[in-house]
């Protein structure tokens, strides 16, 4: 699953690069597109469940400027019993270089806010998601 | 009512000055440091009261860079029989030059998002916040 | 002109709405893409010229939530001798109403920050810009 | 070095929670102040130098929620031969909880964008930052 975003002046910040937490936004967006595409989303709102991200883990390898456009793959690396990983990856297409490796560790949280177990129906959810 | 911030690279944009959207976070930071300086904001909060900005015009006049530390003053311009007007300067204290001025039109919404009247007790508590 | 954009839960805030900075961001991205379809903006870049919106007067009318999608509208209305205006429409196609309404003033600056005149060719690589 | 913020509705997203991008600038903001306080950040700018992130991993304990006061930690965690790490901490006081725990991993590139060995004076001046 890969989505494209041209880099605006507004994204970047007095270095002149995509400022660090912009790509967090980035980021989001881009499991948003994923989830939306590949699981039933009504489902997880009618049952009241919510993703809380729990820890992320990223490296910015190289900077992208205003007009570079950036290349954002998704996939779904791990299944745990009460977490999940996403693991996300930018290319700058301006320089082929990778700006952003990162792992999203996030949990299923039901009304409560308590993280649920991640197998039966919700395990078969987030199966749907392509691996990587 | 006055408050400062100093300008860090996160707050800019590639032409290295402090993004217009940013501004409207500063302002909005100002405002509500104004409302609970001089308002009940808790009588706000059991009647489940809301405010909502309709309109804001605001004027770049110069910029604000990386460093410089800008001085945001804040004011009730006008009361109206069913909105108000916060008025808003910002100077940046590093040239002496006014960065913005802003009025900001809000209502005040009860809990069905509805304009309710600014008279009587509304009125009055909007009233203890210094005018300008 | 017409981009559209679907609201995701890190564009909204406390009210569970898209916060009024935001929608700057929806709306400069609209005008940077209204102005890459429309000018030879490489010649804008090479001759050092640069836009800087001087005054923005944002109406917000209706709400948006996580979800909806928004269509943003992008028009140049008029030129001035020194100045033009953008005139901006966000409709959110999920209730069919009115968002936001924005005129967007901005001059053309050269290299020393000067706003130039808009006639000659500038005028005319504007002009190329749909009106509304 | 702890600084404190008033958790605002624009810092706050449609779970009613600060976003996990937003804590991003929070914890630059607050390496920004125990740079300033503790390093003579002039001698870097005259020497071309600039921090670069290469890392963040950032765990999310527990939420922030609208006026919530949060308390940032920021120390010096680690000297490495080519990069450094702050360790940050930041306390929901509202609650007494942990909301967020993160290692910031940063290189001194020069101008040419290149990272630097942290020995000799870049070592000494790093080491006026407070450990943690």
């Amino acid at each position: 699953m890969e989505i494209k975003i041209k880099i605006r002046g507004y994204h970047t910040d007095s270095y002149q690069h995509v400022n660090n937490a912009r790509y967090l936004e980035f980021l989001e967006e881009a499991r948003w597109q994923i989830v939306e595409e590949f699981m039933e989303i009504t489902d997880f709102i009618q049952n009241e469940l919510s993703f809380f991200v729990v820890n992320i883990n990223i490296s910015y390898r190289s900077p992208a400027k205003v007009n570079d456009v950036i290349l954002i793959k998704t996939g779904l690396h791990k299944i745990s019993s009460k977490s999940a990983v996403f693991r996300q990856e930018i290319i700058n297409t301006a320089t082929g270089k990778i700006c952003i490796q990162a792992d999203i560790t996030f949990v299923v949280a039901d009304k409560t806010g308590k993280a649920i177990a991640l197998k039966g129906e919700i395990k078969e959810a987030l199966n749907k998601i392509p691996g990587v």
